[in-house]
């Protein structure tokens, strides 16, 4: 059969893939990877080539974007491929970029769902999910050409009104670069340094949150100078900025992530 | 090892549970299931039973709200605990609530994540998951004690801003009861007929997107009074209004969710 299975690998590891997925890949005729959209700290995809007996070969970002993902455009022409992504697919735009061009192809897309970080870092948070805004990433100075203002404002959004704000963070994962939650942080009271609107200082209280999806992830709300020394570990690294609390959402900070008790007095 | 671990389930059948997550449960000592914080169609719980070789309890929403999962706790306090839940963990507050209580009884939590009904939604749209606001949930009229006027205010907020709205639908999965996408949408004409802010009419572009996570997921854009004709089939059911397109959003929809043509003219 013709088509293209685009299959989440999930957060951390190779065993973060589901049933379903280990099993729509022992049937495809070819199989693919692409590991730039997001990190995988702990994936061996020698482990996932071992269980189905076959070889995963891994496409570059070139392959995928410069290239409009040819070479596995002609493969799902010829039979059934897989494309290995991590995460949820099509939360990336190059996958749903590659998804519109299958399908304008005459190739049928499936997608097969994989734990995603938005969830899971958010669920870690124990912060409520209906009460984040617009969500937002802190791209890398070179990347940008300067300093991006946007997550300052999307903030800034947020918090008028009593949103929290999930910032997600740049990678470059093909040179093994991961923005750092301190590296974020920085940029963001860079911003805050000239407009001096008060949205980010050394006050607010920020949620770190790091290798989320293995056994110990971490998750430490603070106040932002307090969280600047935290050890976080590897990546991916994530900032959660917190609007209004509800007293359930304070006390979640305070048990599950060791945010000050006072914290507490600021929840309705 | 005395420990609590919350493993998701995914979205649609048994095997939507990671290969973590099946190990997991193959170590514990105490498996209980969760089975209304979300549908999960063709979920066979039997199934599972026979790849872990022993019993699964279920509970219920009495048993974990109303009794503060008191079996679950205290099951917890003996030996390893696994509670499968539908979708990622943590996303559904019960489970947030579950977390507090078993940490402050010195009980230690770990999440096994699973594919959330966010991150899938968002993806099978095709639209950017950076411009998605807030969501929100719509609830049954009898649950709300009147229509909820929420649900309208939070699409009028994120439209006024160029955002796109995810529109969760209440379920009563005890009673078997899953709002439907065209039940969802009356809710919000009502309101409009009241408001007439003209933010929800017959002429509003709108996706709904079915059965996330099966191999047929039902994916549609229409104008309302269109999508108000169109069989989506079983549950789970959830809308998009998407806010200000961009061009490959709106490409998204025309080619992934078989939008009208004129649509790509509202992009930019």
């Amino acid at each position: 059969m013709k088509e293209l299975v685009f299959i989440g690998l999930g957060l951390h590891n190779e065993k973060d893939i589901s049933v379903n997925g280990i099993e729509e890949i022992k049937t495809a005729d070819t199989v693919y990877a692409e590991l730039f959209t997001s990190p995988m700290p702990n994936l061996s995809l020698v482990n996932i080539e071992k269980t189905i007996k076959r070889k995963i070969f891994v496409l570059s970002r070139k392959d995928l974007e410069d290239e409009s993902g040819k070479t596995l455009l002609e493969s799902a022409k010829r039979g059934k491929t897989v494309l290995l992504v991590p995460g949820d697919p099509l939360i990336a735009t190059t996958h749903v970029a590659l998804r519109i061009e299958a399908e304008t192809l005459g190739v049928k897309t499936r997608v097969v769902h994989g734990a995603s970080i938005i969830s899971a870092v958010i669920g870690l948070s124990g912060l409520h999910n209906y009460k984040f805004g617009k969500s937002v990433t802190i791209p890398f100075n070179e990347e940008y050409g300067g300093i991006s203002e946007t997550p300052y404002d999307v903030v800034a959004q947020n918090k008028s009104v009593g949103l929290h704000t999930l910032c997600l963070l740049d990678i470059k994962a093909e040179e093994k670069r991961y923005m750092t939650i301190r590296e974020g942080l920085k940029v963001l009271l860079e911003v805050e340094e000239e407009r001096k609107q008060h949205i980010i200082t050394s006050e607010t209280l920020t949620v770190g949150i790091a290798k989320a999806g293995s056994k110990k992830p971490r998750v430490k709300a603070e106040f932002l100078k307090e969280l600047l020394k935290y050890d976080f570990g590897g990546p991916p690294h994530s900032i959660i900025f917190p609007g209004k609390l509800h007293f359930m959402e304070a006390e979640a900070l305070v048990v599950l992530a060791g945010a000050p008790e006072k914290v507490r007095e600021t929840a309705r």
